[in-house]
C-alpha cells in the first residue's frame, strides 16, 4: 500500500488518526516508552483510567501492531506489554503533541474562561 | 497557569488532548495552515463531514482560542475561519503525526488484516 491521505473520506488513515489520537493510546504510548510494563504497572502509571477501558486500549493497540503483549510460563502467568518498532516509531511526533498540550493547556483554559465571562 | 501534566487525572491537560486529538480538528487545522477560509471552502476541503460536525468543531476551536471568526458586512455576510498564533503554534506537531499516519496506514491495516487471519 503506498502512502495514504488524511484528506481523502476513504482513506483508512482517518481510522489511524481516530485510534492514535486516543487519549487512552496517547498515554499508553509514552509509558511503554520507558520499557515493557504489566498490567497493574500501566493501569498505576497511566492514572485514572478504567480497567475495562485499559483493557479495550491495549486490544486496539495491538490489533494495530503498536505494541506486543507477551505471556510469561509463570505461576501466576505474568502479562508484558511491550512496544512493537511501529509504536516507537510513532513515540516522538505523539510526544510532541502532548508537549504542546502541557505547555498551552493555561492559554486553552483561559480562551474557554474569557469566552465564558463575554456571554 | 504551570505546565500541565498529561498524566495526571486532574489537570486539563486531558482535556486539550481529547480535542486536539480528534480527527476533524486536526484536519481542520492542516487546512487553515494555507490561510483563511469560508466554511464551504472548508467543508470541501476537508472531506467528507457533515455542516454540523464542522460546525462543532469550529465553534470548539474557536472556544478554545485555536481558530478566530471573522464576519465581514457584505451581502450576503461572508464569515472567514483563520487560525489563531496559537493554533499556529500546534500545526507542525499535529502535521507530524499526521504524516506518521499517512506513512504507516499500510502497516497498521496489514497489522489488523494478519490478527483477522490468525483467528
Amino acid at each position: 500500500m503506498d502512502t495514504g491521505d488524511a484528506f481523502d473520506p476513504n482513506c483508512p488513515t482517518r481510522l489511524v488518526l481516530d485510534r492514535i489520537g486516543d487519549k487512552w493510546s496517547v498515554l499508553v504510548l509514552l509509558s511503554l516508552a520507558d520499557g515493557p510494563m504489566r498490567f497493574t504497572e500501566l493501569r498505576r502509571r497511566v492514572g485514572g483510567v478504567t480497567p475495562k477501558v485499559l483493557t479495550q486500549t491495549l486490544r486496539a493497540m495491538e490489533y494495530d501492531g503498536l505494541l506486543t503483549r507477551k505471556i510469561f510460563a509463570e505461576v501466576p502467568p505474568r502479562v508484558e506489554y511491550t512496544l512493537s518498532e511501529l509504536g516507537r516509531s510513532l513515540h516522538e511526533p505523539v510526544a510532541a503533541v502532548t508537549r504542546w498540550a502541557e505547555q498551552n493547556v493555561g492559554r486553552i483554559m483561559g480562551s474557554r474562561e474569557a469566552i465564558d465571562h463575554a456571554q
